[in-house]
């Protein structure tokens, strides 16, 4: 007998039929704003992000016409733009080794003046391209990467939600993943230039990642600082070659475009086991780098000292929201989730709103619209942490001793108006007292004009 | 009939005719005291003065009797101070081009021991004629600028209200208007030198004005780091000379001897409008200047986000002034103007005591006698505000980042300050706890031993 | 008649010969633990403080079997860590002038591969003799100095009583004691490179000794940031021989090792008389090495200025101590010492617990365990109050407007909160209220798990 079709089978089958590729349609619909990325819908792009994000919104300067070849780009931008046409002349693109043929400014950018365009990183890999496959290869090691920084600032929720001109300083660093020359400044695209710690800290610096304070701080930089103009550059970054190391030395082995996958501690944001089999491996990795230079024992007792340091910063840490999670149980952080406006573009927080406290439920987008405790974690978090971190990870102990202390303070305060938030609390119990609270409901904070401001202009 | 002259003008015109000299003579008394500027009599001037203000108060030493030609000066100093005379003699005015006569000591300084002077402005004038007018002529622009920048500090109020101590701090660098060498520095005064950032930050760095920090960290301000050793700094400031740009390169066109024409946001310390006509001039200078590298697109979108970052500040920082603001008029600041003593030196102050909130009521001298919400704003106008704004101007974008977030905190904290004075306010109508508060009005703040200490010392 | 031994004295004599030796013995057996100082028996060295303290921690590494000459080890050593021998190599110990011998590896290190050491002073010592006995003459002159940097830190109690990771952080630099190569790092060793200010700053920035900041601030260090890479780093310290001075110029006069002796307001930690005849005498010297450049008379009004901006600072910080002291006297600190775990290894403290005010009474160590408003103090002495200063002392006059700006906010928030502190004293009289206050004694501050933690991990 032909086995017939299950009846029971028909309605869950027509359903998937139809919701899968309306999901794909839903998604799609959302990315095919004006903006770019899932939010694209809520967000027009700025002029400057053409620059940023070249792939999505550069448009050609239309005011000269013509096709042009390379040599006519270059004689008429040595008037126009010099500086421009001297990077280019010492660069290897103009006099290459081995006879190659120059790459002129029309093989990237094109020659109808009308229709240039900015190059992007798959531009760069149809030369370069083990570089732009180590490059691209990083992002299956997740975010924080260099090539998911443009995709992932893209994609999130506080992307529409932020004011456009604090966002807008976000993509500047965050463009590294859509064009080389973040590090390898145009029009002179130097390996050489990149290996220098400069090529990294114009995004490598400040209080979520004070790597340029810290490098600069420690014994390598100093070394780097005072001798570094006289060391020779145009050396591939392997053992015997510097006296000191540099961010590429260190973070990509060799010259390899790739620095995700060695990352053990992962940016000092969210608490790490140190000793997993992976992280075993990476930190094989790192001692026998550091091994260039140093004894074995050393690499590791130092490896021991950050892993020493990251578990007291996460005691104080856990601690303090520890005290913001009870607070929240007991209904006492004040504004409360439903006194403020909802995390914007959270579907979910509108309907349910809720605190979110510490790294796994969201702090990171906790920048705005958050109590005065609230913001207290954030900074302990996101400032102080990362300054121990990076002060223990990079050899500068200032910036230890100036995070741990900066933690106490935070944890002292967030202790301190617990206290008072119990206080009030204990107060609200009073009716007669609770009138009086009423009236600061009606305080500027909870009105959110901030948020209510940004959606209807981002 | 002859007109007879109005018997109703006399008692006016007498007394304009006595006033008016009257009003001069009173001018000439005030700034005739020991110190300079319209409070001379309200201050002594302290031993340092001689040096940042040398016209005013510099004594020769007389410790060397005799008149001593050029070369005499310099065999005698090349044991004395030999690094002073090592620096001359690498100067153009030892060995000037074109067979000119050389510049001597005494040329600048005078040849009689007993009576010599440290040259100011003028003195380099004589022969530097176009730099010296180009300098002078930057008082058409008012203050910020160098040419003015001691006038106005002596002629502050708060000049001989502050202590001392920290008044001289500010002298060093209002100095700039007083000799050449806060840029060309002494005895090599080389133009070289002055192109690059290091002759501006000396000055130009710390909380209210980070130029420093926010070119460093910027693109441009990493290249000078790391290639600027090797760029042949003899060549003038104009198109294709350079890789990147110093401070001089954009802000003194071609080497122009004048910073404050350019001006569109004044140093970010009050909100302008940047599109009146005039600002619409500078823009096209700024756009042209940037296309001396980048495509006038990107000039003209940077300018625009500046533009975008300046009005999201001025959100924050006037959200602020309002509350301050609504507070007054509800009688709540605390201490209240009339709790303190007056603003010292103003006279219309010590009549009637009123809190100076935001830029154009005299915030910029809210630095003493504050009541801890107006120093919360003062810090958050002019340390987190021009964090942001020198981050954006420069293309620090961290800096703009972590401004923001701290005008974010500052904001946050005035808004709690608020809500507890309004308390505090309520308690007071309750006259019964008003007797407890009475008790405050006598706390160490309100004695204000502080500006008494000052007004007797100063 | 033969006088007898007074029988009276018999007993102390007794209690004397055994107390004396006991004490010795007591002392000796406190030091005999696994750590190292006074308290040794109250911790455990980690494996870093091999390298910090290698003479009381390093254990040779035992993987390589033999005894090898100096030749040998330049070979093997030349293939596991070039840089290393590259260093080595371009140093005056692998080409001494004048036809000396080689200092090879094995002459510092030893020949013996499973008995290697650090070299410790002494090493250095036994051919830079008159360097080394200035180094150790230092000791003489107290603490703050680079000898005693590290006996000082392990006989400390805080060393004991901290977190171990930041008290190895601490250690990091404090081994400035143990080993040369903190300025002249190894192993090239050139007195060339400990002449620049980089070889200082490892050690000598962030918040409480911002020498670097203020010295690169300065016109000192921007004239050797913009042109130090062409000095001729092999000259001698002394005038004439440097365009602007560094660290070392100033403060080792003529490259003597030994700092602490010109120091004459010692690090800015307590009010001095800066007019000692003592101090007298270091202001002479300080002018005569100023006079190297400058005018005297511009030396003097210099150091007079400072004497007034340290004047300024402790009139503030007296302020600030005085309400703390008053605080104190009438029982309203709060968590009060008693309520709060004693201060760790403070014996003295376990039985009369008692707030540490100021820096004579030992606030230095007040880092933990400290209630807000002596946390406020405590920052408003070691920070602020030390940014003003080392503004003061380098020329750096943004930092001294920082630091003056920064204590004015403290002693405010201090008045605030002594205030607030009073006025919650007088709530405890009223017994109605004294029990929601004790609601608040329960809280998590005052569990003390923080140092319980330490006491019993450490």
């Amino acid at each position: 007998m032909k086995r017939r079709f299950p009846r029971y089978l028909l309605v869950p089958l027509i359903i998937a039929l139809i919701s899968i590729p309306a999901g794909f349609f839903y998604v799609n619909w959302n990315k095919s704003g004006d903006g770019a990325g899932l939010y694209s819908r809520d967000w027009q792009p700025e002029a400057i992000f053409a620059y940023w994000n070249p792939k999505d919104f550069y448009r050609s300067v239309d005011t000269v016409v013509g096709e042009f070849t390379g040599k006519q780009c270059v004689e008429c931008h040595q008037a126009v733009t010099p500086g421009v046409v001297n990077d280019w002349s010492k660069s290897r693109h103009a006099t290459p080794a081995n006879g190659q043929p120059a790459v002129f400014c029309s093989d990237c950018h094109g020659s109808n003046h009308q229709d240039l365009h900015l190059p992007t990183p798959d531009v760069c890999g149809n030369c370069h391209d083990k570089q732009h496959r180590e490059f691209v290869a990083e992002k299956r090691y997740g975010f924080p990467s260099h090539s998911l920084a443009m995709e992932r600032a893209l994609d999130a929720k506080h992307f529409a939600d932020k004011p456009k001109a604090e966002v807008t300083a976000c993509l500047q660093c965050h463009s590294v993943a859509s064009k080389c020359d973040s590090c390898h400044t145009r029009h002179l695209f130097s390996a050489a230039e990149a290996r220098r710690p400069e090529a990294c800290i114009t995004c490598h610096s400040g209080p979520p990642h004070p790597d340029d304070e810290t490098y600069f701080n420690s014994k390598h930089g100093q070394l780097y600082l005072a001798e570094g103009q006289n060391w020779d550059w145009s050396k591939a970054l392997v053992k015997g070659n510097y006296p000191a190391p540099t961010c590429a030395y260190c973070h990509m082995d060799a010259g390899k475009h790739q620095v995700a996958g060695k990352s053990i501690w992962k940016f000092g944001i969210k608490q790490v086991n140190p000793l997993t089999s992976g992280n075993e491996v990476r930190r094989k990795q790192w001692i026998n780098l550091c091994a260039d230079c140093h004894e074995k024992d050393w690499s590791a007792a130092r490896l021991k000292e950050m892993d020493a340091e990251r578990k007291a910063a996460w005691n104080k840490l856990y601690k303090a929201e520890g005290i913001l999670k009870s607070l929240r149980s007991d209904n006492l952080l004040f504004p409360s989730a439903n006194q403020r406006p909802p995390y914007a573009m959270d579907s979910k927080d509108s309907v349910f709103q809720y605190e979110h406290i510490g790294f796994f439920e969201g702090q990171a987008s906790a920048f705005y619209n958050v109590s005065a405790i609230e913001r207290d974690y954030f900074e302990m978090w996101y400032f102080n942490n990362l300054t121990a971190y990076k002060g223990s990870a990079h050899g500068d102990i200032s910036f230890v001793n100036k995070g741990h202390e900066a933690m106490d303070r935070s944890l002292e305060t967030i202790e301190k108006k617990a206290d008072r938030l119990r206080y009030i609390g204990d107060i609200e119990k009073n009716p007669e007292k609770r009138k009086d609270k009423k009236s600061n409901d009606e305080n500027l904070w909870l009105k959110g004009e901030y948020t209510q401001f940004n959606r209807e202009n981002n």
